[in-house]
């Protein structure tokens, strides 16, 4: 039976878990704050005190972890997953985290023998719930090969795109493209609202034709409700975005778009709007018409 | 037997006619140049030769114009459709236009006991040969009612959004998501390709999640393969946008990326990429990325 | 003794025809409302009860007012300056309007054997009391160097910059480059002080190098102690944008700055920002940067 | 006599020590590349062989150094100023660095009883040479006393801006005010060239009214000329805007325009333009507006 050590049992990765316990695996969880491994152990798995710990004896471990300096310590550093782990094991990090943290990984675990992949994912709490989370895999083709049976588990699309930090470059176009979608709806719904038009039916036919996308057909309507609890939150979302844009800074690749949609996530961070839904930009684009100005409820910004 | 005048018999225009004659109305055309009638003809509909000789005994006129101008005078000018039409006829438009054109078609016809529609529609030439618009009507209700059996001959998502004008303010939206959405999909695959990534397959792991569009299923394998023929031309989504942020501006929305992107199609357009798909816009990230130049190839920039 | 026309008798016309008095013209005023040629009266000046009547032996007629349509009514409208006056008159037009309405304007006077020239001022309400104002002139140069007596009794910096229509041309630029510069400052401002500088200290500093602007030495002052009154009002530098972008458009110039900071000011004047001098665009960037949120006390937006 | 000792002898820190010298300062000049103390001795300097070695004996201490990694390795690192020098010295750095390298210097200084200040400079090689520096001093006001007869050898503007590290600040909003308004006036340029505008007489009259700016004074007629030999290269301004952008993203300050130009900076770089003058930026214009294509002349992009 294949061991799985899993690392970071968050809102995402306890799900993830689950999954891969409900297929089959002998899972070893561990959590920096160790009450959130109970619900791991009561449904099959077990629970580890320690990084060195839980990948002592796994074939497979999994780190699922908040940022970049989060994956360096508890992968690279002292008593962490490298050093802990067998030669022969595999170690899937589904973090989202700058591409080159993705190399760096891959580069210190070959050093030691261990095959590494970068696997981040989109779909959200739902989607890892579902175990229907899409997975975008960077690293050596064979090793991806390896890891299909674990990422089967917890994953509905899993695309091989590249090599090592490749999956990890991927999820930030995603970020890129979703932040940007997110804004032109909004956008396209101030306008329509301030000149009279139904935002339902509006909606309905937006979606149909090439503007169509997935932030009309998952986002729209709880934004029209004006429903802005997360989801992902626009912190996450300035995060990524961040990624992004060091990313491309780096490649000397123009982002039009995407560092102008990027000022206004850190805008609405700005102004207090941080543990909200990203689909809150619709906020923003709506005081800077001077139709409403919710933000300014949201009370302090952060320090 | 319903009498169908229909004025613009051009790309969009000719396929929708047909339609209406495979519907089983009897169609009347008119085209500026003749000779784009004679393919009416050879379906069963007939032939014009003057706006005044197509509408005089028309139940429905249906006009699809390149722009406000010409609706302005092949509709309120002199010998023009509302001049010589019947009182209880029904004016549908559905070129593209400034929404206040839309109104003021609408006032006008009222004024002389004419109903009108504004019905912009989407979904390119293939979406017009195959009956497959998405069509956005605005005006009262009871008079889209009454128009349903010809909107129904030539698109297949047909939406009621609100008073006179309404259509073309979603179709105005419409087209400020679209092209934001190709610049974002552009920006997103120059930077994947700068990363070494495998661009076919970021775009299927893409596609599948929250940064889904229709740009990267229908646009995205046209632009991987380079082929930026139209299509839907620079220079028509310049005019969209122009519509856009003039309908901005009165309104006092703020666009942000609908602004940007606005700017990036004129600018694409003033070197030279004017009559290539709004695709193109690839080609201009590619250009200030530095990777390649093949917009300077273009040729000479319009005057 | 050369008999000057001047229509226009508002916050910059009245102090402009008051020196034309003083140095030595014979001035004959008119204004829509009729009180404020009361005040030229006084100073010696002669009163006008309509445009035909002001213009019908004058030599030199001087336009001042606030926008296209304005000028478009009075200079080529029924009874305007155009029908009225002597066909060797001058016509001066120092209104800040399209360059079209410019060469237009140049067109109908050329027609009627009358020479024109389109001469917009920079420098404010003090400019204009002070007889220094900056006069940037299109138009044929022998017609400009025959305006010069009547011009200097305006201005102090006075340049013949092109054709017909560059006068506008170069006022548009100008009102491009001021907005982007209050705007560049307050960034700087904002930022400054978000990090603890002595914002004093650091304007001296910052004016005295390559960074150094008659923003940051006429209008910081008022800036830091937060005066808002205009001066120059956004809704009329938003008018002005207006110019500056369709002009843009029109030739295919990519203004980047220009365009954003045109929707910075748009979006200021939606917030209700529009009755404060511009550089209050101070308020927006605190807005957007979670600082402070004056803008939101300022009341409803315009309609 | 007052011992100085001068870490860096680049284009900027060359002449600064040599001003130092003609001050009657006793200069002590190190530099990576040794030929280029040459100078420095031939001109009545003296040359040490290591930092430790220069800094010894110093009074006080002068960096001028390229970017962060090189203050930190020659400041903080091993065999570094720190370590080799007295306790009583006075250490002033005159790189232009991110906020917090300065923060991180004067906070290692103070652990080991050294004063410190962040003075960075702004003029130019020009600058340098006449000794009419502006600089920006951030650090305690008793020790910025006590470094002005040394600050006076090297700068005409001298100004206490705040704290440790707000030197740097003020330094970085001024990069963001040049940067932008270069951009400002190549739109302008570019706008008034496309309407047939005399250009030298726009430059004039522009210059004296609150368009007013030191690039229009300094670096337009260059432009003009079609002189882009730096000066101030691209590449050191895309380096500075970085800071720029990293700085505001820290405090959550919202910067549009400078985002944006720091957009088009990097854009021009990854054309090509690095070791072009930043005034550079015209040539984008001009491509973007379909004008000229100078900068695809400029040959391969950078890695």
């Amino acid at each position: 039976m294949t061991v799985v050590a899993f690392i970071g049992l968050g809102v995402m990765g306890a799900p993830m878990a689950h999954n891969l316990v409900k297929a089959g695996f002998d899972v070893i969880g561990y959590n920096r704050s160790p009450a959130r491994a109970d619900a791991l152990v009561a449904r099959g798995g077990r629970r580890a005190d320690s990084v060195a710990e839980a990948v002592r004896d796994a074939d497979v471990i999994v780190t699922m972890l908040p940022d970049s300096p989060d994956v360096e310590a508890v992968v690279l550093g002292e008593g962490g997953v490298l050093e802990a782990a067998r030669h022969d094991a595999l170690l899937i990090d589904a973090s989202t985290v700058h591409p080159e943290t993705g190399r760096a990984v891959a580069a210190a675990a070959q050093a030691r023998g261990i095959r590494a992949l970068d696997a981040p994912v989109s779909g959200g709490e739902a989607g890892a719930v579902e175990g229907a989370l899409s997975i975008m895999v960077g690293g050596d083709e064979k090793v991806y090969e390896s890891a299909l049976p674990v990422l089967r588990a917890m994953g509905s699309t899993i695309v091989h795109v590249g090599p090592a930090g490749a999956g990890q470059t991927v999820k930030a176009a995603n970020q890129l493209i979703v932040a940007g979608t997110i804004e032109l709806v909004s956008e396209a719904l101030v306008f329509l609202d301030a000149r009279g038009v139904d935002l339902g039916a509006a909606v309905r036919v937006l979606a149909g034709g090439l503007a169509g996308n997935a932030v009309l057909q998952r986002k729209a309507p709880a934004m029209l409700a004006r429903d802005f609890a997360p989801g992902f939150r626009v912190d996450l979302h300035h995060k990524d975005l961040g990624i992004v844009l060091a990313a491309a800074r780096e490649a000397g690749v123009s982002l039009p778009l995407g560092t102008h949609v990027a000022g206004l996530i850190a805008s609405l961070r700005a102004q207090g709007g941080g543990s909200l839904d990203h689909s809150a930009l619709l906020l923003q684009v709506e005081s800077l018409s001077g139709r409403r100005n919710e933000l300014n409820a949201l009370g302090a910004p952060p320090a």
